[in-house]
């Protein structure tokens, strides 16, 4: 096992009606007035809203909204939110929504102390050495991103889809009802699906280093997420598949499959970042269509750990068929598994492959991931 | 899944050297003189000692040293900790060594703040509102101490093996290196397996929300604790297995695989603390003898779960082959499973079943556990 730290310091406070809670978190941290970030208006048909305003009335909590962030959060947004945050000079953001809610909402957090551009923080110009607390009720499980640091968003200019990662932006507190959830879509939910395995299996593939402990721990990931997947399609109330299938997303991507692993990397997500600033394809879409045409040009070089993905969570015998189980599973859900179901075609290769070439460099693995490589495994998704 | 909150503000420091780093945490922390807490003098032979010692000088540290806490720590030693902490005004508590040096640590630490005897704070004569704060070095992987808030102390006087929790106490920097675990002696490796293993089934067998994610989870740690036990009895000096086992003793007890499970409890501790209190037998040799019989009574009531141990742990058929292998594995690993290797005979069994039923109320199971019942127990155990 690698040398690591682990240190994750955000409190889940987890299960039904616990969005009413949120008013006595923020006051138990001495808020007095935060940026309220959400999305869609769903939250507010939902009645979700309506629940948050209360509980921070009830706590004399004021609140700005910030609505209309959208999936692949953009930089403008982000701007717009820190420029409003400073104005109303709130203590604290609060994000309501998804991943992209709470991913602007950590980057708005950041942006907000930060005396440049907040984009400086993603492409390595400045570090964050401190940032607004970010405090979330989760409405989709998907990203894991209310138990870590990190946050993606998308500089449309450059058409660049980059992160930040530092101390200061996990959640002091994420609040995650499982019964808030049953609202999303099936398209949602299986393209969530997608993303946590996404999550799952870029280190457990990737890793050099990959002890035994954590691919069990990855697998008991994976077996969860596509059990509940399937349980969920068939009856979206099930709650005890919504609250399993939530908490294996958040741990898939809180630091406890990876402390101890080494040399990993995140082909899939630099591939599928590239689908996503081009052509606003939904993260987990992507990824659905990027897994399986990835493995097939990967899994010669860890023959092994396909091995353990055949073997313990499709039952079968080679990394093959490991492969093929996975992209018929993802074929049954309904999440794509071809650039077409994308309306992506074949003339549209060379701009994705400059994109990724673009983030390779980002992500650390430009010496792996050359035109030829990037193109084959496109290829494998046409 | 029930609901639940989980927060766990402990810092893990792990790797090889990482010893070296406990001046600069402390300094991090603003501590200028800390109650140096250890056990045996294993720690001055095998260079430990000097490495911490050199830490803190290179960062002005001052500390007053603490020796000879034993195994099944002892009420007395601590209440002669809180003098000394108090008596030399520390600013902090320094844990180096295993579960039972760390134990008495952190009830050192609640008891400093605290005005009147600290015994109170276990028999929740009063609640713990504040503590020193609490760093650590393991020399030893099994309780699972040094990365969660509780600690269990042995009253002499009363024979009583009670524990304190508390937000106040966990560990803010916990140092895991399991080079330093290579000189842990055999029987203590296969004893500190059985903890495990017993952290591991409370909840997997007594709760009654368990979700299949987490009984997963406990599959992954007890097949890695039989896997790397295993290696290390044939090469101690294997960094690979000794780090997997140290990683799987911390998270058996971090709170992640009993969020979220509901109504479970602790019956094996609940009886092998008996066997310490009055025996002072080492914990998990007492764990070792009591699971195979506690499990031989119990199985009926969890039929299902019985199963999942056989099948996906030992790979046989039947709950009673699963209790059959995993006895058999105890046996295999050379650590006691009955009670006369121990040297408790029947004649101790009224002894042991009283001191059982007096824990019971402590342990909130005195409903389940009649005199009956633990005799029946005991008894499978002879």
């Amino acid at each position: 096992m690698d040398n690591f730290t682990f240190y994750n310091p955000t409190k889940i406070d987890f299960g039904t009606g616990k969005e009413q809670l949120i008013g006595q978190h923020l006051a138990e941290h001495g808020i007095r007035k935060v940026l309220l970030c959400f999305g869609s208006y769903r939250i507010k048909r939902d009645g979700l809203f309506e629940a948050v305003s209360k509980s921070l009335a009830a706590h004399d909590i004021e609140f700005i909204e910030f609505g209309s962030i959208v999936s692949n959060p953009l930089l403008s947004k982000v701007r717009d939110g820190i420029a409003l945050a400073r104005g109303h000079q709130v203590g604290a953001v609060l994000s309501v929504g998804g991943g992209s809610v709470l991913d602007s909402s950590k980057a708005i957090a950041a942006g907000v102390p930060y005396q440049g551009d907040v984009w400086d923080l993603f492409i390595g110009k400045a570090d964050i050495v401190s940032a607004l607390p970010v405090f979330s009720i989760l409405t989709l499980a998907a990203t894991g991103s209310e138990m870590n640091s990190g946050a993606v968003v998308t500089n449309e200019a450059t058409k660049e889809k980059f992160a930040i990662q530092s101390v200061h932006t996990y959640p002091r507190v994420s609040i995650v009802n499982p019964a808030l959830m049953q609202t999303v879509s099936r398209d949602y939910l299986v393209y969530s699906a997608a993303d946590i395995i996404a999550h799952c299996i870029e280190g457990y593939f990737t890793a050099t280093v990959q002890p035994t402990l954590h691919s069990r721990m990855v697998e008991a990931l994976i077996n969860t997420v596509i059990d509940t997947t399937e349980t969920l399609l068939d009856n979206p109330a099930d709650y005890a598949a919504r609250a399993e299938f939530a908490w294996a997303s958040t741990q898939a991507l809180n630091g406890l499959i990876y402390a101890g692993t080494a040399g990993f990397s995140y082909p899939n997500h630099m591939i599928e970042h590239a689908l996503s600033a081009l052509f606003n394809v939904p993260h987990g879409a992507g990824l659905s269509v990027i897994m399986p045409a990835w493995m097939k040009w990967y899994h010669g070089r860890n023959p092994a750990q396909f091995q353990r993905l055949a073997q313990y969570v499709f039952g079968v015998d080679t990394p093959q068929q490991g492969i093929a189980a996975l992209e018929a599973w993802f074929d049954k859900m309904g999440t794509p598994t071809r650039l077409s179901q994308l309306g992506i075609g074949e003339a549209d290769l060379p701009a994705i492959t400059d994109n990724v070439l673009g983030n390779a460099k980002w992500f650390g693995i430009a010496d792996i991931y050359s035109r030829d490589v990037v193109a084959t495994i496109l290829r494998n998704a046409l």
